[in-house]
């Protein structure tokens, strides 16, 4: 089968190395470019040489961002191309225009490498729908708020030493705020939903990331035997449910919070199967190379996942309730006081957790906000 | 798709729930029980009606035990009848004469179910094979001994205690010989070495089990920060390979010292994935059912893993090496003293280490040895 790459930055060049090392059936024929980065005879900075060659029969788009993606997997849909993609934020933004292309013109649109890296995630939660609805899902998908965390906890490093850190390694990009804002775990939890719960995801959930969190806030987990994670998550009960991304304060013995550097691990329950929790390399060009050349081998064998989103659950926020605790100048709700400038206040919705934290931040924008998990 | 079910114990009333409540296209048309627990019409006592049932596509075995599951596979495997299993036991002594029979008769056997319960191992390897080489896997592999380590180190008690527990919970058979010595995980190891490194794997590996473990030694490797458990698990490296079941003492920080109860995590990792985790329910009417039943649908769809055992690796036990901490009367080799009785011998194979553990038994019948990870 020919192929084609849209990108070959890091993620492009991983799936074509896998390609030629490993899967003689497939073969990388066209690779898109910018015209000053073309090294190679497959490579064409102009995209209809992709889309008018009948050869081609998938393609892989692995350029990231909005646009011009969403318009090369539009075409390539609408030419009856499959396609598989690693690009998380055009996925999230567009997954139902997708998959209603895929389907009209019956071919296939796979989304595996855009949520934890080389881990089989949205294979199993597909598998895990064949026979059981999902209760929930939640897990730790971004590496390099995994790393900040880790690195702030295991080395008592501040978060800008940390941060750096992961910028040196490349985990980070110089403009963090995708990552430490929750803007690419609420992209990951939007892709998760969608196959979770088959439905087409609401976007205006509440996303809070860990841009304020301070040594001296994980000091005090630490104290309280906790240690917190950058979680997204959803939960689905009777025709309804609800999606939340935000840091949560876990216990030290939860195997969540055993996850090392920049790792990923994501859980999923179904009624007869119990919970299941997948874990990997959340990131990089092999890893993330791995989980496209598995959509392309899933292609090449025929098999084809459709996504129709049909079941029409309905969005409702009081699905997820929590604990919160909040660490700010002042508290403008009832808390119990747990220590100087830190109040937990009970039962509150994930989106008037998220009202709440916006509040304090008006007078006090250094303030910090977890979650607790229900047993805490 | 007409099946038949040979048991209708735990697992095969699991599987018989779970198709008529989930998966429509399958139909359970027969049941074989014993002739003094027939109670249902589809139920016979002779396994012929099966086998000569021409409208039954696919057996799925559940007996347990290696006669007559080991027979009534055969014939069905001869009969041109798909089989699925959950029977670790007859597929460890028979993999091999079972994949060739699977092949000759252009029929699948599938053995998801026997390894893990609910976590889809199985399917999970082979999907890393796809694209992969397998270097290891390892993993903790048998419910009933994470509970009674967990339950001895949580709430301080008695090996014997907590295997009573672990029997009253339904967990540990009345005799407990082969979850507690090692066997029941060995036989999971055959079976994932046999997936994994794509070799009909040897059986007369070092098997070391738990039954000589006190609370005093859990205490121990506490003071030391590590955590005892029980793992199988299997190296490759340049056309060798070797495989193990034996304690291991993991540091507290490791993912799997946080796994509860009765649950298993398995590991498995390929060059280009990197390492991959799996946690869930390791046994259980519904996850081992819902394992089966996700084979069962594999097959309906047409799909079918071809296993050949070909690659022709030798077994080398040089490949795996560790560290181990022997309680003792005495030890009689050179090993550094950790504490009163307590000697850590370096560098030997399992095969060594489980020679020298015999060695002691003959004069110390109570002693305990763990391996430790390399970098303790």
């Amino acid at each position: 089968m020919k192929i084609a790459l849209l990108g070959h930055g890091t993620v492009g060049r991983g799936v074509d190395d896998i390609i030629r090392a490993r899967v003689p059936e497939v073969e990388v024929a066209r690779i898109l470019e910018l015209p000053d980065r073309i090294t190679d005879e497959r490579m064409t900075s102009n995209f209809d040489d992709i889309l008018n060659d009948a050869s081609i029969e998938l393609v892989v788009e692995c350029m990231g961002g909005i646009e011009p993606a969403h318009t090369f997997i539009a075409a390539a849909l609408k030419a009856r191309k499959h396609v598989v993609t690693s690009n998380k934020a055009v996925v999230a933004a567009h997954f139902g225009e997708f998959a209603q292309l895929a389907t009209e013109n019956d071919v296939a649109f796979l989304v595996e490498a855009a949520v934890g890296g080389g881990i089989p995630w949205i294979a199993s939660i597909n598998k895990v729908r064949r026979i059981d609805e999902v209760s929930y899902f939640m897990g730790i998908m971004n590496g390099t708020t995994n790393y900040i965390l880790e690195s702030m906890r295991r080395e008592r490093l501040d978060f800008n030493v940390a941060l750096g850190r992961a910028q040196e390694l490349g985990y980070a990009e110089a403009d963090p705020s995708a990552d430490i804002d929750g803007i690419d775990v609420a992209n990951k939890t939007i892709i998760s939903a969608c196959v979770a719960f088959d439905v087409d995801c609401v976007r205006d959930f509440p996303v809070t990331g860990i841009r304020t969190i301070t040594k001296r806030d994980i000091d005090f987990f630490s104290s309280r035997g906790l240690v917190v994670k950058l979680f997204g998550g959803g939960r689905s009960v009777d025709g309804r449910y609800a999606v939340t991304v935000e840091p949560v304060a876990i216990p030290y013995s939860a195997m969540e919070a055993a996850v090392p550097s920049n790792f990923n691990i994501l859980s999923v329950e179904g009624m007869t199967v119990g919970p299941l929790k997948f874990y990997g390399q959340g990131a990089g060009s092999l890893p993330t190379g791995n989980a496209i050349v598995q959509d392309v081998i899933d292609v090449a064998h025929g098999r084809r996942q459709v996504y129709n989103f049909s079941r029409g659950l309905q969005y409702d926020p009081a699905l997820i309730m929590s604990d919160f605790v909040i660490r700010a100048t002042r508290c403008p709700v009832y808390g119990e006081t747990w220590a100087p400038g830190v109040w937990r206040v009970r039962n509150l919705t994930a989106e008037k957790a998220r009202a709440l934290l916006e509040e304090i931040w008006e007078y006090d924008p250094t303030a910090f906000m977890a979650a607790l998990p229900r047993e805490v």
